[in-house]
C-alpha cells in the first residue's frame, strides 16, 4: 500500500481541521454560518419543480451548459444595477459563491501572486487563495471598512517593487466574521484608491438582502464606474436555501467568457433543476416576501444578541451591532485566548469561532465570531448566558 | 477598465473553446455525451423528495458536511465491493465524477510533476490536469487496453530521473472516448506494473453500470489486493440524471479524510437535497429497474449504430464495438483530417467529435468520436447516413 504522504503536492501537505462536526443538541451552535431552516422555501421549492416538470419534462434533468441557466443569469444582471447595464454575458452561475472565489483563484493567481485581504476576513476564502501559493497580505478591517491610509502605503510600496496584487478581495456589507459594514465614504476612497494603482476589486456579497436597519449601500459594482473593474459575488443560500448550491459570479464579459473553461473543468455544470427552481422562485414574488420574512427573522435574532449581551455585560469585552448579515464580532478582555475560550464555552454548552481560523496572520487570538442566525431567540439567550459564564471563569485566571 | 489579459494566471492564458453549443433541431447530435432523458427520474424522483421532506423537513434543504450524506457513502462503499471492505470513511460524494478528477489533481499535483493518460483519453481529464501545469505522458490505447509493455518501458525510464508519475489516470470499462475496454489479463498486468513502480491507478468508471454484452470486468479497486493505492470515481449522471450533480470519489480512509478540505475549499458542500435524493432512489429499487432499462435503450442504440455503418461502408474506416457506454471510435481513412470532417459533417446535418481534444500531442487528427447515447435510433441512422456522405465527398479529395 501506498503511503500517500509522500505524493501531496505542496498544496495537500497541511493538517486540515474538519470544521464540520455534529454538535450534541444540548450545544447552542453559534459557530458555523448555517441559516434558518424556517425561511427555506420547502413546499413552495417542491411546487416549483413539480411545475417545472410538467412544463419541460426530463429535459430538466440533463446536463446544462457551465455558464448556467440563461433567464436566471438575466435575473441576476438586472437585479445587480449599476452605472452599467448588465446583461446575461456578464454572468456565470457558480456552485454556491464560494465556488465563485475558487474559480476568481484559477484564473487569476499563479504561485507567489499578490492578493490583499481584510484582516479579519472569510476563512473559506483565505483558505483558497492559500492552496493557490498566492502571498496574502492583510490590511486591517474597522468598523467603517478597511484603513484606507494603510491599504494606499501597502499599494505604494507594492507598486515600487512590481508586486502589485492581483485583486482586493472584500466584504463591504455584513462582513463575514464581524458583521461590519464599510462607509460609503470609505467605499468612494477605496475606489479612488484601486483605480490610481490599477487593482481588481472581488466584492463577496453574500449577505447584502439580509438588511435590518436600512438597505444596504451601494455595491463597489454600482459604484464603479468604469475605472475599477469589479467582481461581484452572490449566492442564494442565505435567502432562499443552501441546498439549491446556486451562487454567481458577476464581471466583464470577457472575463465570465473565460471562467466558463474553469466552471467546465471544476465540475462539468451546476443542476439545471436547482438552477430552473431557483428561477421559478424569484419570477413568482417567492424570493421578495422570503427575502422580507428572512430580515424580520434575523432582525429579531440580532436585537435578541443585543439585548441577551447587554444582560451578561462583561468588563473589557465589546461587540459589534451588525446591520445585517449573521455574525456579530465579540473582542475579549485583554489577555484573554478565543482559543481557549471556545474550548470552555463548548464545555459549557454554546459553540463559537475562535479568530486566528480568520487571520492570515499568526496569533491573533482576540475575538470570537458569534453567528445569531442559527439559534432561535431563546437559545441565543442562553448561548450568551453559558459564553459569559465561561468568560468570567477565565477572567479569574487572567 | 482594466485589460485583463495582463492579469490572468498562467493556466489562463489559453484561448478556450466553449464546447457547449446548442445545435438546431436538424443536426443530429452525435458530439456530446448527453444521456437519453427517457432514462431520467422524472416523476420518480419529485416523489422521493415530497417523501423526504415529509420525513425531514426543511433540513433537507440545509447546508451539508463536504464529505456528503452518510447513507449514501455507505451505499457506495457497499456496492463498489472488492477484496476490501470498504465503508462511508472511503467514500467522498463530488459535484460529478469531473469534480472528482479535479480534487484528485489539487491533492496530488504540482507544477511540473508527471501524469500518465491513455491516448487518446477524457478531455474533462486533460484539461484539469492542464491547468494544474502537469506533464501529461500518454500511452496508445489498443483494443484490450494500455499498451502495457510501451508503459513499463516509460515508468522504467521515469524511475531513472526520479520523475515517476504522481499517478496513471485510466478509464478501463467502456472507455471515453473510444469505447474500448481494457481486458482482464491487461488489468493484471497493469497492477503488477504499479505496484513494482509505487504508482497509484485513478480509476475513472462513469459507464461500467450501462454494458451491453457482459457485466464488466472486476475493477481495478476489486483487483487491486492492497498492493496498489487505487481512487475509482464514479457518477449517477448516466445511471439517474445529471442534474443531480452527484458522482463519488472512493479511496484510502487517509486519502479520502484530506480531500475534505479541498472539497469544502472548491464549493463549501454539495447539495443535501440531491444526495438524499438519489439515495432514496438507490434504496427503494429505482435504480437497479432504471439501470435494466438504461442498458437495454443504450444497446439498441448501439446495435443501430453497427447496423447503420455496416449500412453505409466507408473504404479505408473502421469502427470500434463497444460493449457498453456511450461512445464509438471510428478511425478513418488514411489522408482524411477529423476536423476537416467534422465541419462537413456538420454542414451534412451531423454532429461529432473529431480526435484532437482527445489527445495531448498534437495532430492526432484521424479519428471521431461517435455519441449513440442522445439520438434516437431512427436519428442515428439518418445521421450515420450524414456522416457517410460527408466521408465519401472528402475521400475524393484525398
Amino acid at each position: 500500500m501506498i503511503q500517500w504522504n509522500s505524493f501531496y503536492a505542496a498544496r495537500a501537505q497541511g493538517d486540515y481541521q474538519n470544521l464540520v462536526s455534529t454538535l450534541a443538541d444540548s450545544i447552542v451552535q453559534m459557530a458555523g454560518g448555517f441559516p434558518d431552516e424556517r425561511v427555506f422555501p420547502g413546499a413552495e421549492a417542491l411546487e416549483a419543480m413539480q411545475s417545472l416538470y410538467e412544463q419541460a419534462g426530463p429535459a430538466l434533468m440533463q446536463y446544462a451548459g457551465p455558464i448556467g441557466y440563461e433567464p436566471l443569469r438575466q435575473w441576476v444582471a438586472e437585479r445587480a444595477g449599476g452605472s452599467t447595464a448588465l446583461s446575461a454575458d456578464h454572468v456565470l452561475l457558480t456552485h454556491g459563491a464560494q465556488q465563485g472565489i475558487d474559480l476568481i483563484a484559477r484564473m487569476l493567481l499563479d504561485p507567489g501572486d499578490t492578493v490583499i485581504v481584510e484582516a479579519p476576513t472569510f476563512h473559506g476564502a483565505l483558505w483558497v487563495f492559500q492552496s493557490h501559493g498566492a502571498r496574502i497580505l492583510s490590511v486591517p478591517l474597522e468598523q467603517d471598512g478597511m484603513d484606507v491610509s494603510c491599504l494606499k502605503q501597502m499599494l505604494a510600496d507594492l507598486a515600487r517593487t512590481n508586486q502589485l496584487p492581483k485583486f482586493i478581495y472584500t466584504i463591504p456589507t455584513f462582513h463575514n466574521p464581524t458583521g461590519y459594514t464599510t462607509s460609503l465614504e470609505r467605499r468612494v476612497a477605496m475606489l479612488e484608491i484601486c483605480s490610481t494603482f490599477g487593482v481588481p476589486i472581488v466584492e463577496d456579497l453574500p449577505y447584502s438582502d439580509i438588511w435590518y436597519d436600512a438597505p444596504p449601500l451601494p455595491s463597489y459594482l454600482e459604484l464603479s464606474d468604469h475605472s475599477v473593474s469589479v467582481i461581484q459575488l452572490g449566492t442564494f443560500s442565505k435567502t432562499l436555501c443552501p441546498a439549491f448550491r446556486v451562487g454567481w459570479m458577476i464581471g466583464d464579459e470577457s472575463f465570465i467568457a473565460k471562467t466558463i473553461h474553469f466552471k467546465h473543468i471544476s465540475d462539468t455544470c451546476s443542476s439545471l433543476l436547482m438552477q430552473r427552481t431557483a428561477h421559478e422562485l424569484c419570477s413568482n414574488g417567492f424570493l421578495e416576501r422570503n427575502v422580507s420574512k428572512a430580515r424580520n427573522l434575523y432582525r429579531q435574532k440580532r436585537d435578541a444578541l443585543m439585548e441577551a449581551l447587554a444582560r451578561h455585560p462583561i468588563e473589557g469585552a465589546s461587540c459589534s451591532r451588525p446591520g445585517g448579515g449573521f455574525f456579530a464580532w465579540l473582542t475579549l478582555p485583554a489577555g484573554m485566548s478565543a482559543t481557549v475560550l471556545k474550548k470552555h464555552a463548548l464545555e459549557a454548552g454554546v459553540a463559537v469561532a475562535a479568530s486566528p481560523m480568520f487571520y492570515e496572520e499568526e496569533g491573533r487570538d482576540h475575538a470570537c465570531r458569534i453567528t445569531f442566525s442559527c439559534p432561535q431567540a431563546a437559545e441565543i439567550e442562553t448561548g450568551v448566558g453559558r459564553l459569559a459564564t465561561a468568560m468570567n471563569r477565565l477572567i479569574q485566571q487572567i
